[in-house]
């Protein structure tokens, strides 16, 4: 049966490797690309070729950056008593966009999953214990979700830095903003029950 | 405020440029790219530059080819005695998959549209009239599509092919496939009517 020519194929191919891209997507993409004379094809190949070439982790943080330090390690104004330890390096943007957290970061990069082989002692956790010997911060504060391989994984830390006398926190549970009660699963609800606040 | 790295968000741009891709989907496409390491980025890139490169469209029908003659216009057990007409380049691939076409195509390339300013005399129709003239089909289908623009399009060229003594037809409307009365409009029942076939 007749097709578009390889060179189309090839790219839909491409493209359907990609996360939210299905083959009408990638069709509609094509159509798009293969109209359009507004530079995107080059714009596109130029930015995945510095994506490949350029980004790089922050050598102290792990959040991406294109210099051997980050922006926010870079930041002299930050508060380095107080580390937010997150999972993935995008987990930092996320709480940087709340504008709640002025301390540093600490990327883990992996969490605690038998299911994709990863035990406690694959955890890449010698340079977050390091950082600590070195920088002394007062208070770590664990952001890694609350499924159960995230919760394993707080466990595991912590456990390991108390042992060194440092405070260590974990996110609040409790119902979102702008929901009721209505919408909330009981061990939200029970969480938010548990974690009260004087009024 | 903290953001991703320059590098990162001109990928972030570029990508939504493209259609059916939101600053979401943008994002994680960036973040599967980031830590994918199975050759994507590689087969993006060489793809994008081969649709810049090697893609031009087939010098008889108008669909897209990588040779000055498209797949199509190259098999000699097409039967060149039926034309379909059609506006984009895509559609020869629409009405290559029902298998039930074995003629050739002609891409128009546009429609009329008072809107983004194609008057009828905009139609690139001299090249149509040229190929009708050198291998004189039976029948011309118009496959335009059932929009105001598509039928004044298929007005507009019928009334000159029909100059030349040739038949032309356009598709059938009615009932979708599958599909109950209940979901159809009026005007497409009202063609379902004045088509209907007897049994």
């Amino acid at each position: 049966m007749i097709d578009f020519p390889p060179v189309i194929r090839n790219l839909i191919e491409a493209l359907k490797e990609l996360p939210a891209i299905g083959p009408r997507s990638a069709e509609r993409i094509i159509l798009y690309l293969l109209e359009e004379n507004k530079g995107t094809k080059q714009r596109l190949i130029a930015s995945l070729k510095e994506l490949e070439t350029k980004i790089t982790l922050c050598s102290r943080c792990g959040f991406y950056s294109e210099e051997p330090l980050c922006q926010i390690c870079q930041d002299p104004s930050r508060d380095l008593l107080y580390y937010c330890v997150v999972i993935h390096p995008v987990d930092v943007l996320k709480i940087e966009r709340t504008g709640a957290f002025r301390g540093v970061y600490h990327v883990l990069g992996k969490k605690i999953s038998p299911l994709e082989g990863h035990t406690p002692e694959d955890l890449p956790i010698a340079h977050l214990i390091q950082r600590i010997d070195k920088e002394k911060p007062r208070e770590v504060i664990l952001a890694f979700g609350t499924d159960a391989e995230a919760e394993a994984t707080a466990l595991f830390v912590s456990q390991i830095l108390k042992k060194r006398a440092i405070k260590v926190s974990s996110l609040a549970m409790g119902l979102p903003a702008g929901s009721g009660l209505e919408y909330a699963d009981s061990v939200t609800l029970s969480y938010a029950l548990s974690g009260r606040r004087e009024l």
